[in-house]
């Protein structure tokens, strides 16, 4: 039995439902509000689950797993079918190593107790925000799609088929089009983004097909 | 043949050394200076050797490698002896957890680009950069010291031997040190850099160690 503890616009929650989709395994959402007005993950009951407050969580056979690129390679080690890296050792380094760039050089800039630390201690303005929220897309799909036009060719980042890069870059584009960041510089990244959005996988992971998107967004 | 494309005080080629060291390969350094005057990793050569201008980088076998995690798995993965990782998948899990805590949670918001933004862009003072910096290794240590007190008794965070957990925690430890953080609330923390600090493999990887390491300090 698995259980994910998913926030719906989590873009670390929104990788691991991706990986989780990608492999064919059932599991069930357990929601934690993260909304300003609910702040679920500050609870006494969610602090049992996650000490640190931060979603997501797997749960498995009594287990929780934490840090969403911990969870996904822990579900390619124990469910063999369908990996998400491929087996030969330099190929997944160079996979990690796309994966890194994105969960160590973009999303923990752009998180929001960063966003809301530059506004509330250091004055930030909204503008100012946003400034800084396009820079380090900016700086990291820059990046990204270097990496992507020194092996050009296949329909995903690193074949035909989508795996663990795709995790993590597709809630990546999607946080940048939630902050309107341009995206025209990145046809290569642009490319698998709409490769991935015909698939299944990718639609049933997706923020607004999740049980718990509120009606009307606050 | 492994070549490590290093700078002295780069937290994240600090790992890479510690892992090498820690399975006992034998590897050469190649010296990148990053100090401001220098900006060698902006040179047409480095660029040839990381398009992203990031150190460290790996070198075996004619193949470039980057990411300090991903290298570290990699090391791990190619030569089996002496491990970094437990054997266990949830233990596996347990560790690189705590690694994403370091390298996505702490480190990326304390980089010298980040530093540079703040004062550059934002004009934080130097008291407002030194409180931010403060700020995420409070927070980030906090939870890691949380983590050790779940499973207390073992020498290392996660038993009897350093591993990857150790590769990162021990330099952040040092640039927490740098920045003169206060580090008492940490004794789980500190702990494990007492131990460490005796054994040949983190002495050797010190950046007081390297053959880069300048003379006189800018």
């Amino acid at each position: 039995m698995l259980t994910l503890y998913s926030y719906w616009r989590s873009s670390s929650a929104y990788r691991v439902r991706i990986a989780l989709n990608l492999k064919g395994l059932d599991y069930v959402i357990q929601p934690v509000n993260l909304a300003p007005a609910h702040s679920e993950q500050r609870t006494a009951a969610y602090r049992a689950v996650s000490p640190d407050a931060l979603v997501p969580v797997l749960e498995h056979d009594g287990q929780r797993l934490s840090q969403s690129l911990a969870i996904c390679e822990y579900l390619d080690q124990t469910f063999r079918e369908r990996p998400l890296l491929p087996d030969n050792p330099v190929a997944q380094a160079t996979v990690r190593s796309f994966c890194l760039a994105i969960a160590c050089e973009i999303q923990p800039l752009n998180n929001l107790r960063v966003l809301n630390y530059l506004g509330e201690v250091l004055a930030a303005s909204d503008l100012d925000r946003q400034d800084w929220y396009r820079h380090w897309i900016s700086a990291g799909f820059t990046a990204l799609e270097r990496r992507l036009a020194a092996h050009p060719g296949p329909r995903f980042a690193f074949g035909e088929r989508p795996g663990l890069a795709e995790c993590l870059l597709i809630p990546q584009l999607y946080n940048a089009r939630r902050y309107e960041c341009p995206l025209d510089p990145y046809p290569g990244l642009r490319r698998i983004e709409s490769a991935c959005a015909e698939l299944p996988e990718f639609i049933r992971a997706h923020p607004d097909s999740q049980p718990d998107k509120p009606e009307t967004l606050p």
